[in-house]
């Protein structure tokens, strides 16, 4: 039953971070440009009814080799537990899906601009969804302490 | 530079919704099995110090032409605003990538139980996030009236 799924990007982001860097993603504005040869800018109409989107984009430059499908060390930081690649949110993982919740800066024609989207230029976009209220998690929040302290300066 | 990017499934939803249906996800609970010829245990170490996770999914039973690439009136109500694919999380849409928060029940060896996921039985996994507190929205939500409408009934 697992067949592959193959997708289309809709769109590529464009911004000013070239390399991947792990912290500092709210000093970044990223455009997101649609693929103009297939969508127009009835796509996007009404998106700016919300204040935040949803991106689900590849990490396009990780490598098959380096996709791990165990447990390892979040940021390689042997002081964290080693977890699960599914309890932890690195880009070397199966299918090398992000995601990313951004503030909407605004969106001109076929363009969306973004700000903290944690991807670099030349990303390929895979989605993008409306945030809204009632997509937040239900019931109580509960995190284990590395997970407060890999979050102190990605923002 | 849209070029196709090809993901296998890494797991499958095994619960009681066999159709797809629009409300009352959170009675259903679901179990993603993943798909023990990749994965063993250790991909989903301490995935349980979280309360809650991200699961991405395809729509699979979308057929091609019903994808829509423009604007539409979410679940063809006349009264709501005609919005963009990409300002709604309608499952018609470009690369049917479905994505929910829902709150974890338990992990057993390469199974996961979940409460609420919105997908039926059969539906491929693509991959699992944990949530964390510092991937919330930063800043103010601001939605339209009709997405608070839909959700009235949603969980």
């Amino acid at each position: 039953m697992n067949q592959p799924i193959t997708l289309t990007p809709i769109g590529t982001v464009r911004n000013a971070r070239k390399e991947p860097i792990d912290d500092g993603w709210d000093a970044i504005e990223s455009v997101i440009a649609l693929d103009t040869a297939r969508f127009g800018p009835e796509a996007l109409a009404a998106l700016d009814s919300f204040s935040h989107v949803e991106v689900l984009f590849a990490f396009h430059l990780v490598n098959d080799d380096k996709v791990n499908t165990g447990a390892r060390h979040p940021r390689g930081r042997e002081d964290w537990p080693k977890v699960g690649i599914f309890a932890q949110r690195g880009k070397d993982r199966p299918n090398r899906l992000g995601l990313c919740v951004c503030p909407l800066v605004g969106v001109k024609g076929t363009m969306i601009t973004v700000r903290g989207l944690d991807a670099i230029d030349g990303t390929p976009v895979l989605d993008i969804k409306p945030y809204m209220k009632g997509f937040a998690p239900r019931g109580d929040i509960r995190e284990p302490d590395w997970a407060a302290e890999i979050m102190r300066e990605y923002w």
